[in-house]
């Protein structure tokens, strides 16, 4: 029998009901700005060694709670688990990012690919949620997470980052038929993947369109948008997942914000390039907001942190619906008393927005 | 006394004028992805010794017009010569970006800049404009070009490109003041800048505001569209500059093109996240437009190409005001036969669009 949950704010909020402050939680909260992390990282060997560990990865997700007032812990885990999962080898080069050893270079390839077996190689996932579920004992709510079909597929084809994407976007221009072949796959593989981390033990969802942004827009609904409906189509009709509250996030893509909470998810996340006010007054009425500060502002000095929480949060006004956050992960770098300002911030500005006037 | 202008296409769009067809030119269309650049280049020792030397940049400027129907040349030069002639020491390591050897480190650093000498440390741009200018004798017009105040302040704070180019944030973040006595001594030297090439002879001038979109809109209005804005102001005002078209063009910066059609400039260029009918409904009474096809669809296949361009194209109108490129640069790697396609696929549907119904 899982522990009551002591801090609801965040599932709150993503229900777009009252709080009593601003609930926050921070993109790549456990991370490399942390001492700590860097220490079980090191412990660890290697990025997917400490990942794909539950006790490393359980150890690592709860760091940022000891110091800081969050309002969600996230999965430690990475956006590119279900590829590594089919079978293409995931491997990270210090100081380098994500790489494949085995990119999909083929219809041929694709067509081998199935849903991974959520028991089988995803299994370390589940267990590092139901272990982390049981550690966080109801302190604050469990994101589960996944990257979204078309990142995904970026990864795959690519092999890796890129600065223009240019293989993946030919394999769509040249031979739509197979790139929507692997889109669908990945969206039934998402969604099972996320419904199996529900099923674990995990109190919201959130799928990073890390790429979608890259998309012109005839592309974005096509090969973007299209799959993010089919996860919260899926998700929404899941025993699992149904009742879980599910935040899109689609970087660089605010031009489709209307478009995105059109899917039927329950909150969008927003990258710093648009302001809360806009943002609220476009879609404000059908999804809650998570977002949006920049994350260069943890390098400036902690009164300029607090006026730019202050701002977001008076952006955003007295009313429910929105969770803090900034538009990216935390940048490595960042001096951890930086963050510690920032948390607080959110607190005392969402209190003082909520006292009657 | 220079040739008369034989094909006008280019700067009749830009004053929002009638054309016979869609004019089309392509950033970077002196580039890597052609074989006779890739030997000019070689032959110059390095990219700095091409972009110095008058008569190798124009070599390089005229070559793309050989082999394609382009209704503008660009001249071949770089983005950063101007904090180059300050006195950072611009270089290319071969297959990285560009790099200062002597970045900006303090307060103290900013106020020693002035406005470079432009018979000085510039005089290799305006003979090389120069040169290229008679080297046309009139075919197309020659488009001039700067980085934007912001975009060289990225650079020259960061010393290199940077995934989030913190350090030039946080200065921005901490200690303003400084941040704008930078933004001024490059506003002043950019309009400085293209007034010298003006007066020896580019016929249109455009400013790359390439980092603009990674600001937050606050942000954005007080460091990059300000400057643009000064930029736009002093050439209005220039007695060589003022007659010119003077394209801006903010990447990454779709949700402020009211902001920058109010600068007062003639042309907005656009990257391919936007459609061409929103940004012609938004900003097209007042600007043209310029852009924007999403560059990787140069790797599609030429029935493909032929599609995208109808679909650009009609989704911009029969109406005056449209200069077509791309989004963004074109790719190293991009099959030149593929370039051809897509000039050919523009000026076929351009004369197409205009025919009556």
């Amino acid at each position: 029998m899982p522990a009551e949950l002591k801090n609801d704010r965040f599932l709150r909020a993503l229900r777009r009901q009252p709080t009593d402050t601003t609930p926050v939680w921070i993109m790549r909260q456990a991370g490399r700005y942390l001492p700590e992390y860097r220490a079980t990282r090191e412990k660890a060997g290697s990025f997917m060694a400490l990942a794909q560990n539950p006790e490393l990865a359980c150890e690592v997700t709860l760091q940022p709670l000891e110091r800081f007032e969050l309002d969600a812990a996230i999965l430690f885990s990475d956006i590119l688990t279900i590829p590594d999962a089919m079978g293409l080898g995931l491997t990270f080069a210090a100081g380098e990012g994500p790489k494949f050893e085995r990119p999909l270079r083929s219809a041929a390839d694709i067509q081998r690919l199935a849903v991974p077996d959520m028991d089988g190689e995803l299994r370390y996932v589940m267990d590092a949620v139901r272990l982390i579920r049981r550690e966080l004992d109801g302190r604050v709510p469990l994101i589960g997470f996944s990257g979204s079909p078309w990142t995904l597929a970026c990864y795959m084809v690519e092999g890796q980052g890129s600065r223009d994407f240019a293989r993946v976007k030919a394999m769509a221009w040249n031979d739509p038929g197979t790139m929507h072949a692997l889109l669908d796959v990945l969206a039934r593989s998402v969604a099972r993947y996320l419904s199996a981390q529900a099923e674990a033990g995990a109190q919201a969802l959130m799928v990073f369109d890390t790429w979608g942004g890259l998309l012109a827009p005839g592309m974005f609904h096509d090969f973007s948008l299209r799959y993010l409906a089919q996860v919260t189509d899926l998700l929404k009709a899941d025993t699992h997942a149904r009742e879980l509250p599910l935040v899109l996030f689609s970087k660089g893509a605010n031009s489709h914000l209307e478009a995105l909470a059109g899917t039927g998810c329950d909150g969008l996340g927003l990258d710093w390039t648009i302001s809360l006010a806009e943002a609220r007054h476009r879609v404000g009425e059908r999804v809650a907001l998570q977002g949006n500060l920049d994350p260069s502002a943890l390098f400036a000095s902690p009164d300029i942190i607090q006026r730019e929480v202050d701002a977001a949060i008076t952006a955003f006004g007295p009313h429910p619906g929105h969770v803090f956050n900034l538009g990216h992960g935390v940048t490595p770098g960042v001096d951890p008393e930086h963050v510690k300002v920032l948390i607080d911030a959110v607190h005392a500005a969402g209190r003082r927005i909520r006292e009657p006037a």
